[in-house]
């Protein structure tokens, strides 16, 4: 994970010009190549986007201690939260430029539960992309076992920006 | 904050012995009350239990730099985590001493973005909790504004535990 | 429900410029009073709305054999069908003359077995309805026994209509 | 349709005995093929299950007039009782004699609507199907037009029977 970025304050995120002006393809990329900042909660939470291409988004993270419950397993926020990245930023790859876009809803099924230290993949599906909404899969996989820990779906709505 | 614990390592966390030696609302009281540590999580992304009775708990955290997408909002995953939190610890507090339970799955309405720095309340009640489910609904709170930010629900699978 | 008539073929339904006419809480209530058909579903399944007040909408209803799944209980669809009825609708009564609406997504969560025969309240409340969504929750009370049956929770899309 | 009985009255469904006495799989084959009577529900919103296979039921349906809101278009419920009825399904084509089950919840996404009289296939597929849970996820998709009308999941709750 050396070639990401990670913000470390709020002048490391991308301004709104810079957002408007690049196609939601384009700024998942622009991420993954390190070219700007990735977001503080990927660095918080343990994971990072690995692959977008139009529909298909591609997170990697490792649940450690810090994302635990009281019970001493992984929080199921953590699936939700790597679910909701993946599912949002597959939306995002099918927006134009000057679109912009937000999570409306999303839920998720636990399967079973990720050992502390595992590597997993969250891979988003864009099922609809249309003028006013975003529809999503994502599903939770173990990178060496290749089980299936988890899926989920999502609501996003699609605005016009500011300057659209 | 300062009155509760935060686990430090995995050896701080509750052993099953303690975990099946309470009743679950005992278990969360005993958070609440700093007399066992609070999960990892919870320091992580900046919320914590504050009140917790028979059917009911309350989380109380503020949002900060650390848990912000690349837009630099709050991520959703922020809003699931804390309403996960509330909504399976007030099923938690129907369980009999013996019992564990773990989440099968939750939803989330996001209804408008939490600044950053708010201080919010997610509350957690349960419809339900029989000896085998447990389903509760949750709802995010502004402490000063009032204003309902996300809704949720969930539903918990309670077993019998290894010594039950 | 003597008072409440029944489309009967696609003409008795309210065509466009008279839904455009009305407010969404003066078209529901057309139809709690008897103005204009209630919807083919509702005399399908056994379910009418009974109330519509601004936020608020309830529908009774009783299942009987004709909804039964092979096990002979009450389908999934039925509680799901009378929720989305009365999630939706409450939205429906914050839109203004002009505007339409749509059904995004919603979930349910099953609480207990309805018997076949019991008359049910589904009781829609609307937590948000801004210029491009509604958010609402559901909620299915037995008439006699006052138990909760099952919980819901919806997302429609509000759009202004062809002629706004 | 004309293979398939419909169950008349409760006397027309299965027995307690005869469906502890079959798989999951097995009765949902019988049903598939006329063995027993389909189910009330499936008769009353006009669709019947067509394949089913180990972790895979596929369901074909039509909406028409009978099932349309108040606004002319196909009520949301007849997406979530096809979808319900082919997750639900799925799932149980992985259970053992002696194994029962129940919907705990679903949730589905709407991404177009069905035009009235449209044939469409509902598919549902397991995720996951244990001792105590089975997860599975559906989709419904025109016979015709190969389009992506709706996607849906849910949890089911698997209990041995009263005989097992």
């Amino acid at each position: 994970m050396s070639d990401m970025l990670i913000a470390q304050s709020p002048k490391d995120l991308p301004d709104l010009d810079y957002v408007l002006s690049r196609s939601g393809l384009e700024l998942m990329q622009d991420i993954v190549a390190g070219k700007i900042p990735g977001p503080p909660i990927g660095a918080t939470l343990g994971f990072r986007p690995i692959l977008a291409e139009e529909g298909k988004v591609v997170f990697e993270g490792t649940p450690e201690f810090k994302v635990l419950n009281p019970l001493g397993t992984v929080h199921g926020g953590w699936y939700g939260t790597i679910l909701d990245s993946c599912m949002a930023c597959a939306v995002q790859t099918k927006l134009k430029k000057g679109q912009i876009y937000t999570t409306l809803e999303y839920k998720i099924n636990i399967i079973r539960p990720i050992p502390t230290g595992t590597t997993v993949h969250a891979i988003g599906k864009v099922h609809h992309a249309g003028r006013s909404t975003g529809i999503a899969d994502g599903e939770i996989v173990g990178v060496e076992d290749g089980k299936l820990y988890a899926t989920g779906s999502t609501t996003c709505i699609v605005m016009q920006g500011p300057k659209g």
